[in-house]
């Protein structure tokens, strides 16, 4: 349709990086595009830690479980759902914010997500290849700890930055009938569309592993969710303030 | 610093909007752009809903108390968090999905916000307008039941659609020193960077209205805080299913 188009669906993540190191002036830019997003009430919640420290690097590695690329790519930022700062501009003017509201927390992460895909368009525009690191939830706690996160600010998720040293296929997404609907949700045709889907997908990961992984999307899915997901975010959040009306 | 990022920073919302129609290929594209979105875990929960019924349409912009884009933008997406489809996929696979942790209703909102972002990016490319509509959440119950969402499915915020008919400028972003910190969380100088952007803003509400309004960003955030913030939400989200651990 045009290129901005063709560079969002040539979208893949990104888990080898060439050695080049990112400049600071393009972290820059690329956060200042991220924040030209748009913000819910013009609340601005989302502040991004840039973590360098070799250290402390390996240690939010840890956390996720031992995700080399969080160690090793030239970039690491960390975008926080931040409401700590409005907790400064009501002391201001003497006023008593009201926190603790699901509503606050919902738009807190969505601006932080809003902003945060932006930061990967204007990375992919320049060349640059990135991967989402939802694993710093694993151990948010101390993923906490260690930036010295204030109340009212959690880590949602973290983005390796760095110029690609792989060129991954773009992955099959579900048909565009099960994901765009029209006036209503209408799931009546929900499992023939699921079951064609899931050919797509197990040809996709028999062709990209040579044949050693053959798995549908509704496999994978239902695997996934039979177990618990994360069980200890609800007392973290409530624990620093959100999530508690 | 390249087409792309200058795109990004050029956003501004739109709420008034040509009468030219946006054609359903166009929709399509817009939505398959956003589904190139990363995805967490590769869920894909993100459902959106174009609501072009007049009656609807009017219904909905009851709901977000009264904003006439919503009923008369060319399209109206309502953007849903969607953990029904994989409901339906554990069900092919016999598997018993557990549901209901915190880390779902999260994932499966960045999901959204993700794609959302990518819509908006790839409309603004095509030359369309676009405004986020948060106001769906003023009355999320009557607007699951308008749109029939079944049980783990809630809308997320709507989005308008179409030709811009007026050009307003760029709102100043908080700045740089104060949204992307360094290797830790660090606030003492938080106040003196809020004050400072405070005149910027006042100068840019000033200048825009004709000296009607002067305001400043933390008058303006605290004045919003000290009221409650849609306390209905998490009784909605526990109903449907979300936030229950």
């Amino acid at each position: 349709m045009n290129p901005v188009i063709d560079l969002l669906k040539s979208h893949r993540s990104i888990r080898k990086f060439r050695p080049e190191p990112v400049d600071q002036e393009t972290v820059n830019q690329l956060v200042a595009a991220g924040q030209s997003a748009a913000t819910s009430s013009f609340i601005q919640a989302c502040t991004v830690i840039q973590v360098d420290d070799p250290e402390v690097r390996g240690q939010l590695m840890e956390c996720t479980g031992g995700q080399v690329y969080v160690g090793s790519a030239p970039r690491f930022l960390v975008f926080c759902a931040d409401m700590h700062r409005h907790q400064i501009a009501c002391t201001m003017h003497d006023a008593e914010m009201r926190s603790g509201f699901t509503e606050q927390f919902l738009t807190a992460s969505l601006d932080c997500a809003l902003f945060a895909q932006n930061v990967v368009v204007a990375a992919e525009s320049a060349g640059l290849g990135t991967v989402y690191i939802g694993g710093i939830r694993n151990q948010i706690q101390r993923v906490a700890e260690l930036l010295e996160l204030p109340e009212l600010v959690y880590p949602v998720f973290g983005l390796c930055l760095g110029f690609p040293d792989q060129d991954p296929e773009t992955k099959p997404r579900l048909p565009l009938e099960s994901v765009l609907k029209h006036e209503r949700y209408d799931d009546s045709q929900e499992r023939e569309i699921i079951a064609a889907y899931d050919e797509e997908i197990r040809e996709y990961y028999r062709t990209r592993t040579g044949g050693n992984k053959e798995m549908s999307w509704s496999e994978q899915i239902s695997g996934m969710l039979v177990k618990e997901a994360r069980p200890h975010m609800m007392d973290f959040l409530n624990s620093r303030g959100f999530l508690k009306k």
